[in-house]
């Protein structure tokens, strides 16, 4: 499972201010903290700063690096913002930007950045037609993207699929939509990973973690191998390493074993 | 979900004790317990006392269904047990004989008692040559006794394939056997139900609740829709309820908002 942190994103109410008054402690906490409870990116999203972003972005991301060992995934619908990050960036491995889509305009920006930084992906299956709404939908534009990335020189394993999850809570056929995508489009691209952010599906309802943890599972079980999530929660997290275990990556069960005796697994 | 409550079992230290003693208050409490929970079948089980097996199995049925609404899962090895337990049944929704399987002389004396009583069965996929070992072992002998039962009269919606969960603990690869028996069963039968002994699956190793919890979303993500299990373990429960809704088995959502506001879900 790759866990990519997702709280340094300006959308939530203590990050907003923080990152306008250039607080380096507390983001560089906030990063440690995910580092230290599993993330192995770290997201960087200053979305909500509009005119602001990509200088605040640059901050960020060399904030952020100064303070973990794990990767960056640089994350904004704004290319300059993401451009203006990569110059930021110096850590040996490779950064995901976050993200590239299947839209004309959007597809042709984010190309040539991927290759000048040899970075990975998250591809968006969404096209200049809006947002997909069924199963077919996110496999024929995901199908499309990752054959139009391959093409350009991208290879599978740097492609992170996002099948774009809206809330169960105003559509509850998308939770099995989004499964049947993720079976499909791991059937035919083997190599590929697939990613999301997971906890659009929760929004709206009530107990949300609870929902985010089943779903994080169920689409474990179709091929899901990556999310953008909150490590900090201790259960997901237990929950993502027992079901790497049950779906049979964890030889002997010694990574289950292991982090049972440090006392990392929450029941 | 179909929730087989799985306490009632003299292979419990504090159970054994009590049903030799025909102490009918704590039976009946384990029993309302688990009712209670959401259990939507209680199971009895008293296979250890092996020579005083049926008059137990008899006395615990009778002393069961006194105390909750729940109809009964009766669990035995032998069919002469499974006959009195039978016996003593008068709940007006069928019980849930558990179990029949492929071996000759085991299926043709179960065989009559499904008809007589009207019964649902678990079916045990395994034969005369023994125990399964991959997917393939466990489609083949599950689809022979589907197709077996069928022609005998059962109806697929009376049967709960158990595809034999083995501990994860001696073969990494059990997991992924079961998931994929799983998938390919369901997909062939649709109608057929699936059930198992979950927690078979964490036997042996540290936190097994976690693992319990971990495979039953898996698997439900798979065509899971029953399970022989805790349903005093809160948060497997919550899970559960999660996982029905994220499969698209709640409609507008409405039983998971409706759990939420009686404060049984646990995150």
């Amino acid at each position: 499972m790759i866990v990519i942190g997702e709280l340094i994103n300006t959308s939530r109410d203590d990050v907003e201010p923080a990152v306008k008054e250039r607080d380096a402690e507390f983001i560089q906490n906030l990063a440690k903290e995910q580092e230290e409870a599993g993330a192995d990116y770290i997201d960087v999203n200053c979305g909500t700063l509009i005119r602001e972003e990509p200088e605040a972005l640059e901050w960020l991301v060399s904030t952020v690096q100064e303070a973990v060992d794990a990767p960056l995934c640089i994350d904004s619908p704004d290319p300059n913002a993401i451009k203006k990050g990569l110059k930021a960036y110096e850590h040996e491995k490779p950064a995901i930007i976050n993200s590239i889509t299947a839209e004309e305009e959007r597809y042709e920006e984010i190309l040539p950045l991927l290759k000048e930084h040899n970075a990975a992906v998250v591809a968006l299956a969404m096209d200049d037609s809006g947002m997909p709404s069924d199963a077919d939908d996110r496999i024929r534009v995901a199908s499309k993207l990752i054959d139009d990335l391959i093409a350009d020189g991208i290879a599978l394993e740097d492609i992170y699929v996002d099948p774009i999850i809206q809330p169960i809570g105003t559509d509850d056929g998308m939770g099995v939509h989004i499964l049947n995508a993720i079976d499909e489009i791991t059937n035919k691209y083997e190599e590929v990973h697939i990613t999301c952010g997971l906890s659009n599906i929760s929004h709206g309802l009530p107990n949300r973690q609870l929902l985010n943890q089943a779903y994080l599972v169920l689409a474990m079980s179709r091929g899901l191998d990556s999310a953008i999530m909150d490590p900090l929660d201790d259960k997901i997290m237990s929950l993502a390493t027992a079901s790497e275990t049950l779906l049979g990556n964890d030889t002997y069960c010694a990574n289950y074993i292991k982090a049972a005796k440090s006392n990392k697994l929450t029941i």
